[in-house]
């Protein structure tokens, strides 16, 4: 039913996803290609390509059902479906990601934290327990988790995306600012914080160096 | 000296500025476009028209320079000045983000955290002050802060944004899953992390029906 996503169409499904969410709560049951562009900043015929690409739900005239679309959109992200997770690091980052309640009511409970350093495995408790590293191996089957999460230093994260591999982890939600080498076979999303934070500074820059083109009056 | 860079290239210039960083650390003075696209997984074409676009530095034969390019795109990144920040919300995410050392090391500190919840405030520390979030008109000037980290729950996201912008903060790094309304001389960068996880749960959607298609001999 489907044709090819694009990388680009797939980067803005989860936008998609809120919005639509947002105007399911709102009580709006249809919205046109152009209620939904001026919301998501897109023009009406990127959203209607967009829609076409990943389902097909457009009728001439009568707009996208909101609740059908949404649904559809949360099916084909597997929102449908539980996905356990363990946390490899135990420092700030990888406990604001535990107990991240809408990670959890959105099907993505974190199972348990590995660390190696023994005070942090000492706080561990009975809904959030934290275990030795040495321990991954031998705790893995039973926690029947499909994705990691990588909050470890840069130093170890390639090591450990191996070793996770092995363990047969398919899925790595990496934290650590660094590229990690995978298998064909094994799903990778970055979240590097500071490539966002330059990004943002980037954008400062050029503001400021705009303002000053400006009050030169070579605007 | 530079021209037109386009979106597609400002998301990666962080990239570019990691990898320059460590071929630098490793002691490599020039690199040519094949083996940074190596790196970076992009085509040698693809680099010579992105560093061309910021900068110029290409010379024939010699491949680029790695510390003259790394400097200027740190310049234009901003990232030789130091951008005090603000964080809204000190949950464990907004702790998070103000214990980063790294973020500290790169010219990002955290001066302050402001909170609602009179709990947080008591773990005020001389290092990282919380102070409640009434007192941010009042605070802001002596603390000379360029940038506002958004880490409050969706519902007071753009009331935040909308008190930030009056008191003259023009830059803001949102973590609240949602997409802020402000004006044009603003800058926001979102970092929606469950837009993340749901992009990877799609691509392992993707990648376990791959697998089916091809165990049925379809593939």
């Amino acid at each position: 039913m489907s044709g090819f996503v694009s990388d680009a169409v797939v980067k803005r499904l989860p936008a998609y996803y809120r919005h639509l969410r947002e105007l399911e709560a709102q009580g709006i049951s249809q919205i046109s290609s152009q209620e939904l562009g001026e919301r998501m900043q897109l023009t009406p015929s990127q959203i209607r390509q967009d829609i076409n690409s990943f389902g097909g739900f457009g009728r001439q005239g009568y707009g996208y059902p909101v609740k059908e679309l949404k649904d559809h959109i949360r099916r084909i992200m597997g929102l449908d479906r539980l996905h356990r997770m363990i946390i490899i690091g135990g420092g700030r980052m990888g406990q604001a990601i535990a107990n991240y309640a809408s990670f959890t009511r959105e099907g993505f409970p974190t199972v348990a934290i590995f660390d190696a350093d023994e005070t942090k495995i000492r706080q561990s408790t009975e809904e959030m327990p934290i275990y030795p590293i040495g321990e991954m191996e031998s705790r893995l089957p039973e926690l029947e988790a499909s994705i990691a999460v990588l909050a470890v230093p840069v130093e170890a994260a390639q090591e450990m995306m191996d070793r996770l591999y092995a363990l047969g982890i398919r899925a790595i939600w990496n934290f650590a600012p660094v590229d990690l080498n995978y298998p064909r076979d094994a799903v990778v999303m970055n979240v590097h914080l500071s490539d966002s934070l330059h990004i943002l500074s980037y954008r400062m820059n050029q503001m400021a160096e705009e303002a000053v083109r400006r009050s030169n009056g070579k605007g």
